[in-house]
């Protein structure tokens, strides 16, 4: 969750940490409006617009980095219980405890969906955690990952070793630049797949979430070809969900789903998938035919699979009858 | 989540709501070791030793009751955008806009797996909303509930109507007392299913995650029945859940399975249950056979199921693989 396009909108005031303090460490949150901050000595609080009236709190045990780049404010902190902690702008992109969840669902799930993926595009995602997860596949030949961000690569380099080990494989391109170019910019039909590792819509990302956008993936996809984005939460969002499930829906003339899995550090816990394929050879999501799992024997250096596999892959489609109702009227459509 | 066998271990000193507070309200949690505390004015934080290291806050609208009963603090609040909420030792038992997850998957997932049940028992569950989802099955004749702390029952039938509207169902009957002595005193093979609805077991609940009361239950339920007992978060209880995972493969000599769900407001976002039959005619939990969702219309003065479907059903003994290899390795021994 790492594309930003712009200067963010919501503010990060950092402050040092403070001498006397239990932890010696401080993280104070606050959102851009100014009418919430809150501070827990010694924790990092999570406040935002986009989950009002909740907040999520971890222990801070020592503040490893603090920046600005020209898109955002970029901090990583040693956390007492779920290890290294990377921010961005106020909101956890990842923790080492559980970014497992979020990479390897992002990932899998749309490329064990299509027989033999062979070119993918990571947009945003510049942790280097998606790029990990695609290099597992033994038949990808081609990564490009398109992340705006220079800092937020060069920082998981420095902190997030087994997430930026992503970048190691040779057959990975970074281009650092904004994604939206990009992909206007892209041969036409040349991806089998695109993996959009954004941040939330509302301010710097929202073009990521929209029609234009959606319309230059389903160009540079090759006919049958899948797109996966991170696509918020079901307990949260779901005015916002069932705006990109119909934007989608007008787009992507192929399969149009909604999947989603738990992740503890993401507010309400879990995080949601937009999966769409462009017309061409059918897609069938829910049935994943290119099995990842019980695969990784073959090379003895990767590290195993930690959270998926092809029944979690399955049930990532089932939702719950308050969200399947808005989501599957939208794309029956 | 609301029986409790004896005091709290872990102490939750309420402060009356300061002047002045810019929400009139503030609600303070401490853990009982008197290690960490925290306050963020107007909002609730739930800090345990269960979870360490991270807290979930809710903002404070209102302080609607504190209470001191024999067994535990109770507490409800008005939040800011999870509806009123219900506090109990300083752990968040429901919330209004959350609650519908966790009640109806304790319920249907063994309800669901069993053909015609008649006699149910919820252990704990005084809040009333296990009884509301009982209730949907036309099939059942009789609900015992046992519920030992009285304050819980009375706090819901004034707070929470839409919650304790279980208990207004003339099959129910309500048992003011200890949970494990119920069952021991209950009659052998008398009940089709037992849903233990309880607290963490670290602290007064602790009992009812050990082979004694897995024994009492096994012996209260008919041949083939089934227990479904809240069984702890995944990502932050695996030891704890490798051990319930064992003492209940000793006991239960049916099956043995573990479910999970989503509850925003429960630490990590999840909660997960343990479901097990006793020797008799086979219970295949992960096929439910008797469905409940699509029947909602037949009783137009039912409100919908929220979140329960038959999709959901099976997707819960899903697991990610992290947790599977250590749950399937104990249920396979």
């Amino acid at each position: 969750m790492a594309q930003h396009n712009v200067t963010a909108v919501t503010g990060f005031p950092m402050k040092k940490p403070r001498d006397g303090d239990e932890n010696g460490a401080t993280a104070t949150a606050a959102n851009g409006c100014g009418s919430i901050s809150s501070v827990i000595p010694g924790w990092f609080s999570e406040i935002s617009p986009m989950w009002p009236g909740e907040a999520h709190s971890l222990k801070v045990e020592k503040i490893l980095f603090q920046g600005k780049s020209d898109y955002q404010d970029v901090m990583v902190f040693l956390s007492a219980t779920y290890g290294k902690v990377l921010v961005l702008d106020g909101v956890i992109q990842l923790t080492e405890r559980d970014e497992c969840a979020y990479q390897e669902m992002i990932t899998h799930l749309p490329l064990c969906s299509i027989p033999n993926p062979k070119k993918v595009l990571v947009i945003g995602g510049g942790d280097g955690g998606v790029l990990r997860e695609v290099a597992r596949h033994s038949s990808v030949e081609h990564i490009d990952i398109c992340e705006i961000d220079k800092m937020v690569v060069d920082v998981s380099k420095e902190y997030f070793p087994d997430v930026s080990v992503g970048y190691e494989d040779p057959r990975v391109t970074l281009h650092v630049g904004d994604g939206v170019a990009f992909l206007k910019a892209a041969q036409e039909g040349s991806y089998d797949a695109v993996i959009v590792d954004s941040s939330d819509p509302i301010g710097p990302a929202q073009e990521l979430f929209e029609k234009p956008f959606f319309e230059s993936v389903a160009k540079a996809l090759r006919p049958g070809g899948v797109m996966c984005t991170q696509a918020e939460s079901i307990w949260l969002h779901m005015h916002i969900i069932e705006d990109i499930v119909a934007n989608c829906r007008q787009i992507f003339k192929g399969s149009v789903n909604y999947a989603w899995t738990t992740v503890p550090t993401y507010p309400s816990g879990v995080i949601g998938f937009m999966l769409c394929s462009t017309e061409g050879p059918k897609v069938d999501f829910k049935n994943p035919i290119n099995p990842i799992d019980g695969k990784e024997n073959q090379n003895p250096s990767t590290v195993p699979l930690k959270f998926y596999n092809h029944e979690i892959h399955a049930a990532a489609f089932c939702l719950p009858s308050f969200a399947k109702k808005v989501i599957e009227s939208k794309t029956e459509n």
